[in-house]
C-alpha cells in the first residue's frame, strides 16, 4: 500500500483528500545501485507540506501522483548496491508506502540497536540536527544570553531549548496550553514558559526578558514573530526555522513589520537548511547522543501506529496538538 | 539663529512647521571640556527624521524645543578642552544653528585642507563610512557576486556601488528617473541601472540577475524590498541600511512577506549602526581617501546655501529628488 499526492495544499490547510490510496502491488525490478526497502517508521515534518506545494524549490520537485515523500527508516529487502545487504537498516528520504525502491546513494546505514528507528528519526534525525546546527551555528548562544523559542514544545523547539540550557542561556519557551508549558519548565528545565493561548506574549516577554532577546528561535512566523522582533537585544540573532503560521493562512501572510528593528539593534535574521551542514552531521549526532546518554537531553515522541493513519497524523502537526516528535510506525524490523 | 524641534513627524512626512526659528542670541558660558563652535556645514541624513521621532532608541533622545540635531563640521571659537584651540575644525553631532556649545569628547579634529567640510561630511563622513563598513563587513561581497542596491543614486547607495565594483561585483542600481540611472552607469561604472519609475523592477531584476542576488543593499524597504527578497541567491546577504518607504507611510508599513525566503536560500538579513565599527573608522576613511585619490570613487554632492533653508532641504531627501550627498552650507571657515 502507498499514499500518492492527489492535490497541492498551496495557501490552505492540509486535507485528508490531498492523497489517494494505492493498494496495487509494487512491481520490483532493481537497476544498479538501488534498494528495495521495507518501510519501518516515518517522520512527520512541517516541510512535507512545502514539498507537496513545491514551495521554495529547495527539495526535489513533486508531481501529482507521486508517492508522498517522508523521511524514514527502512530495512533492505533486496540490494544491487555495494555496501547494502538484505536486513540492513537505512535512513533517508522514503515515502508513505509499505515498501519502495530507492537509490542507495541517498541512504545512510543505521546501526541496529534498541529503538533505532525512534532515536534516528527524532533526536539524531532531522529535528535534533536542525536544533543543533541552527542553534550552535546560526544562533551562536553565549552563556547568559536570553533565548526565546516559539513552537517550543515541538520536535525541534524542545531540543533547541535543552541545548540552550547546556550553553548557559536563560531559556523562555512559547507554547500553546498549560500542559505543554509545564512540560517545558518541569521536565526539560526551561526557565520560563509562556502559554500563548492564555497569556499576552508581548507583555510576558517584556516582563521575563527586560534586557531583550539575544537569540530568537522562530518556528511560527506571523504576528508572534513580529511581536518578538520588537523585543530583540543589541546584536540579537534571529534564527528563522519555520513558519507554521504561514502554512495555515490563505494567501501570503505579511512579513514582520518590525524587521527594521535589526537596524536599530545591529541584529541579524538568518535562515538555513539542514543540508548546509551535511559535512558535519556525524559530529552533530555524536554530540546529541552524548547529551542523551548523560541525561542532559530528553527526547519525547509520539508514535502513531499504521500507515493508513498517515494523512490524519501529518495534519496534527499543523494544529499544534502534538508534543515533541510525531512518528508513524509502519512495521517492525524483521 | 537656530531651528528647534516643534513637532515629532511620527508616521507622516516632514513638514516645514515641524521646526520653530529662534533668533535670540546664544549666551555662552563654557563648562570644563566644552567648545563654543561656529557651524560651517551640515549633513542631511534620513536618520534625522528618526531622531526627531525618538525612533529605535539608538540615538540620544530629543525633546520638543531642542535644537534640531545634525552631523556637521564647525570651527572652534572658544575652548575649555585640552587639545582643541580656537580656529580648529571639528566634526561631530552639531545642530541647525549658527553656533552652539558642545562637549569636546564627542568631537573629532579635522585636518584643514581645501573642501575639508564637503569631503568629511560626504565620502569620509557617515555616508561613505556607512557604505564602506556595511558593504565590506555585513554584505561581504565576493568577486563575481551580483550586488543590487536600492536608492542607488543617494549619498550611501552611490558609494556602495562603487565599492562593489572595486570588490569585483556585477553592480545593479535601482533609482528613480533616467538621469539618475544614466549617472550610475555612465559616470559611476555600475553595470546596470533600473529606473523604478519607468520599469518593472521585479521583471528587470529577473532579466539582469538570472542567477539571483548575492548581496542586496536596501535603503528603501516596502514593496521594493519584498520584490527583491523573492530573487535572492543561495547564501545571500541582505544588508538593511535604510527604509525610506517606511519613513513616508502613515502607520507601520508591512514587513517583507518574502522574508521566509531566507530559509529556502540559507540567507541572512542584517542591520548595523555605524557606531558598531567606531574602532575602525580611521581605517575606513584611509581606504576611501585612497580610492578617491586613485580616481576609483567619485563623490557627488549638492550644497545648499543658508541655514534658513534647512527645513526644506532636509525634506528633499525623502522625495528622492537629490543625487548624491545633500549638504547645507552655513558659513565659510574664518
Amino acid at each position: 500500500m502507498r499514499w500518492r499526492i492527489a492535490a497541492r495544499p498551496t495557501g490552505r490547510e492540509l486535507r485528508a483528500d490531498d492523497y489517494t490510496r494505492d493498494d496495487s502491488p509494487l512491481m520490483v525490478r532493481l537497476a544498479d545501485g538501488e534498494l528495495h526497502v521495507r518501510v519501518l517508521m516515518l517522520s512527520c515534518d512541517p516541510a512535507q507540506k512545502g514539498w507537496m506545494e513545491n514551495a521554495g524549490g529547495y527539495a526535489a520537485p513533486t508531481e501529482i501522483g507521486d508517492v508522498m515523500p517522508a523521511g524514514g527508516i527502512g530495512q533492505v529487502i533486496e540490494s544491487t548496491a555495494a555496501g547494502f545487504a538484505p536486513g540492513d537498516l537505512v535512513q533517508g528520504s522514503l515515502g508513505w508506502a509499505n515498501d519502495l525502491v530507492v537509490k542507495a546513494a541517498g541512504m545512510r546505514l543505521v546501526e541496529p540497536e534498541p529503538d533505532a528507528a525512534r532515536l534516528n528519526l527524532g533526536l539524531l534525525g532531522s529535528s535534533g540536527l536542525t536544533a543543533y546546527f541552527g542553534l550552535t551555528r546560526i544562533g551562536v548562544p553565549q552563556a547568559g544570553d536570553t533565548l526565546v523559542i516559539t513552537g517550543a514544545a515541538g520536535a525541534v523547539g524542545s531540543i533547541v531549548g535543552q541545548i540552550g540550557k547546556i550553553a548557559g542561556c536563560r531559556v523562555i519557551g512559547i507554547a500553546g496550553g498549560e500542559s505543554k508549558c509545564r512540560w517545558l519548565t518541569e521536565e526539560l528545565g526551561f526557565d520560563h514558559a509562556i502559554d500563548y493561548k492564555a497569556e499576552k506574549v508581548k507583555h510576558r516577554v517584556r516582563e521575563l526578558a527586560p534586557g531583550g532577546i539575544d537569540v530568537l528561535w522562530d518556528n511560527v512566523g506571523g504576528d508572534m514573530l513580529d511581536d518578538l522582533m520588537a523585543r530583540i537585544a543589541h546584536r540579537a540573532r534571529v534564527v528563522i526555522c519555520g513558519g507554521i503560521a504561514r502554512y495555515q493562512q490563505r494567501g501570503r501572510p505579511p512579513g514582520p513589520g518590525n524587521y527594521f528593528n535589526i537596524v536599530f539593534k545591529s541584529a541579524r535574521m538568518e535562515g538555513f537548511l539542514l543540508s548546509d551542514f551535511a559535512r558535519d552531521h556525524d559530529l552533530g549526532r555524536d554530540r546529541l547522543r552524548r547529551w542523551l546518554a548523560e541525561g542532559r537531553i530528553v527526547q519525547r515522541d509520539e508514535v502513531v501506529d499504521g500507515l493508513d493513519k498517515a494523512p490524519e497524523t501529518l495534519m496534527r502537526l499543523f494544529c499544534g496538538d502534538n508534543v515533541g516528535k510525531l512518528l508513524i510506525n509502519v512495521a517492525e524490523p524483521a
